[in-house]
């Protein structure tokens, strides 16, 4: 029986290293942070700390590093809350963002904003004159994830950013005073990807530490200091009055942790799964037939694999891997009870039926070659 | 040197039975529980289970509980959420009520929306035909806190339950089919009072882990199932799409066990903090003089004293006990950082002066009668 774990895009197992710095976290220092006494101030102390680490490796302040409680919540502060201080706005996405930003998109759609979805390119890349062409004069958000959790596309953050910066200067040209702000969802870059928000010119950025070996349920926003933005939940006012509820210590320090660990990790991590990779792949041209790999292979994370296999059906060959001790997916967990499919195999063009003979394999820090060969191994037996 | 915790009301330390429980979910079983194999069925089932455990205690149907990332969020989905399926109507709350309810009413009034605030009595209790009197053509939502985190008052749900169903017997009447729900936030309560719905008479209700000796951060919402709301967080549609994002399984977890620990205490502990109360009362006016207690000492937490020291500064009480080991507070924690002085203090009738000369003091699970008497001591050497 095989235990082999390849569903490291919907959930990564918590580092051990991480796990020891929450500890006193959740146990002798459990002060509120907002307290007076000295151990409160402790806390906060470290609260803070947490913050600026986060902040030197993203190369912004630290104000600018909201914590918040998980992706989406970050996502739904960046749309709605950017949104909500411009009334009767438009904002840009595209037709591969995550839930949390397609679905808050949607909303605002229907409640007095106006939304535009670009579509991607076969390869499930963005063509940054594309998305630039859908700007209007009241365009405020443009949000593009910097990689796909489903086909694992690396986006073309740079060249969006320049094009955002042109319009930038030609709206100071027509006295368009409307902002102009760049968001990105970033919660499956920080494993392999540059996270340095001046080279990639964006003004809010999420994460997730729950997709970097850290606590579910943690995450950050990053907001650039001249980014204005109303909050969605209201209370006593922490960070900075846009994230209000007594600050989760733990959550914070071992997303800061992760976020550390992870971007340590990156460049050799990056290198060992773009050869599992290619191996994957070369095992699969061999060992089954027709296989279409969906998505660029040249601008694509190194630990996502996503197949078409042309007449299965997905559900079974899920169903008969994990009966083998092989845990993989067909696209987002987050979809995965809906009976829908991905919006995102959608616009890569495929049909229900192609989408619906799709899987997903994303690779992880415990993946070796041998899981890979092993995998490959079940997936033709069961095919066959 | 003491070490004296009298914030309880502001955190508690996470009980070693709930990390206990919470403690697998934070290494093996870190699996997304709407992922489709086996592993991330079980997770999901427990998850289930941590909910059918939550429900049976609040006399409720599972799916009637949504987990939340805390308090603050339970209460903006409770009152935003209902407040936003009904535009242009009217909620009522009190003026003792938590900043997490008290600003989302605030931003709610200057969006449409409009909003009362009862003011109590002098002893920090609400009349319930006050509150049926603020009671418009147009109310959709009466939010009242079930038991102050400041000084401690215990609010007579019940009564104003009663009412609040006279009114609605009229409405059907009337032929106004605008719907009346009771929401509150009852995070100060599971130590020490009933929770039972039914017994209590709530549509929703806001509990909050960080206050019950479990995980910060953590938390449900309870909503009677014929409540109409909308999310305030839009995405992958998790929680009955009421509060998307990958579900933190530790902390729902950790909380359902929480609870269910505060519950089975709560007859022994209340019992035992209340003689604590009146030994601490009892030293306070033997040993020191014109101490006046804030709020009723019928209706309280057996937990909670409040107390106002005439002519002394409570920033230097406060500095001097800490010097001391012995923590304690001012007022909410959420407000320590903010200039102003308490909401509930003004609503009770003090003045800024006789604020500042306020300190709340809250006991816990580890609070003994030494703790009390040395505190006392401390007290009255610093005041004299």
């Amino acid at each position: 029986m095989n235990n082999i774990y390849l569903d490291y895009a919907a959930a990564t197992p918590l580092d051990d290293r991480v796990f020891e710095v929450m500890s006193p976290y959740l146990s002798d220092k459990f002060y509120n942070p907002s307290a007076t006494y000295t151990a409160a101030k402790q806390v906060k102390k470290a609260l803070e700390s947490a913050r600026a680490s986060v902040a030197a490796i993203l190369g912004v302040k630290s104000p600018e590093i909201i914590f918040t409680a998980g992706g989406t919540e970050a996502n739904n502060i960046a749309l709605v809350g950017v949104l909500r201080a411009y009334p009767g706005t438009h904002i840009v996405t595209s037709a591969l963002e995550h839930d949390s930003v397609r679905a808050p998109a949607l909303a605002l759609a229907s409640n007095g904003w106006s939304h535009s979805e670009i579509l991607p390119q076969v390869d499930g890349r963005l063509d940054a004159k594309k998305i630039a062409e859908a700007v209007t004069d009241k365009t405020v958000l443009v949000s593009i994830m910097y990689a796909n959790n489903e086909i694992g596309s690396v986006q073309p953050l740079k060249q969006i950013a320049a094009e955002l910066e042109l319009i930038r200067k030609a709206r100071r040209q027509d006295k368009n005073s409307l902002p102009l702000y760049f968001h990105t969802d970033a919660a499956q870059a920080p494993n392999y990807l540059d996270l340095h928000v001046n080279r990639l010119g964006v003004d809010l950025m999420t994460l997730n530490g729950g997709k970097i070996y850290g606590p579910k349920q943690s995450g950050i926003l990053y907001v650039d200091s001249s980014v204005r933005l109303l909050p969605i939940l209201y209370g006593g006012g922490q960070e900075r009055g846009l994230r209000s509820g007594t600050e989760n210590l733990a959550s914070c320090i071992g997303f800061a942790k992760a976020l550390e660990m992870a971007q340590e990790l990156r460049f050799g991590e990056s290198a060992r799964l773009q050869k599992l990779q290619l191996l994957f792949i070369s095992l699969i041209n061999s060992k089954l037939r027709n296989v279409t790999v969906n998505g660029s292979l040249k601008f694509r994370l190194p630990n996502n694999l996503h197949i078409t296999l042309p007449g299965q059906d997905n559900e079974r060959l899920l169903f008969a891997m994990d009966e083998r001790g092989i845990q993989c997916a067909a696209g987002s967990a987050c979809n995965a009870s809906h009976e829908e499919s991905s919006h995102v195999l959608k616009a890569l063009g495929l049909t229900d039926k192609q989408a619906r003979a799709s899987l997903r394999f994303s690779c992880g820090r415990q993946t070796t070659a041998k899981n890979i060969q092993d995998t490959v191994q079940v997936l033709s037996e069961i095919v066959a």
